[in-house]
């Protein structure tokens, strides 16, 4: 069997993503993938925790180092539908992360512009996948938002 | 009764930094007070609970937005030993602390020169509360953690 694209394990980021919006969180989801086995699925949860910790990328980190037995994701890759902030790219650069691959950017609030460093100098970095969706996402949420208030 | 001081609390933080090192953790110790009462006190626990994202100052705004009730820590003080990493900075900055007081500088790991958009921009910073004595405990760690070796 053909290892799976990253395309895949990004829609299932997308459906984590949508079980937050369905619990009225922001929407972003996270995968962590290891030698093709997916060991981690997490979405945010910072509302229901009370939590500004609570983001998909640190449960994800902390569920997946439960799983290995081990701080470590050196093998690990870890899918999420927006662009860590500085606080998620920190834990992934503790952990140091194989990959990070995300779907649509966080010009306002994520790492790349904000703290490029805090990510491990070794993690290879995709973005950009799905990311018209996992966009949409983010935005429907918001309007959503605006509208009720 | 006149109101602590600065000094008084980093050596609660400072308490819990020992704490750490007895548990043979890195030494780093937060504390949190809020209207002259402390509501957190936490160390690392990265080692015990293999988990990256296990820092002090982690641990201490969950454990804070758990006795508020809330996750905004706008009326709170953190006390901390040591200057927190871009993923503390970052849990800092969404939790919007109004005040960070750091013992000793970390200019490798340190927020200040890889992220300092990550704290919120309203957060009143002081720096240098007892450093040398928050800078003590983990250079004697470090030191023999690499006379063990």
């Amino acid at each position: 069997m053909a290892p799976m694209d990253d395309t895949h394990y990004m829609r299932l980021a997308i459906a984590e993503a949508k079980a937050a919006r369905d619990e009225d969180e922001v929407p972003v989801g996270a995968v962590v993938v290891c030698n093709g086995k997916v060991i981690a699925k997490t979405h945010n949860q910072t509302q229901r925790l009370h939590d500004v910790t609570a983001h998909a990328e640190m449960l994800a980190v902390t569920a997946a180092a439960i799983w290995l037995g081990g701080k470590y994701l050196t093998d690990c890759t870890i899918y999420v539908t927006v662009e860590p902030c500085p606080m998620c790219a920190g834990a992934l650069g503790w952990a140091q992360v194989g990959k990070l691959v995300y779907g649509t950017d966080d010009p306002k609030r994520g790492y790349a512009h904000i703290a490029p460093a805090a990510l491990h100098p070794k993690t290879e970095v995709v973005c950009g996948v799905l990311s018209d969706e996992c966009s949409a996402l983010v935005k429907e949420y918001f309007k959503m938002k605006r509208s009720r208030k």
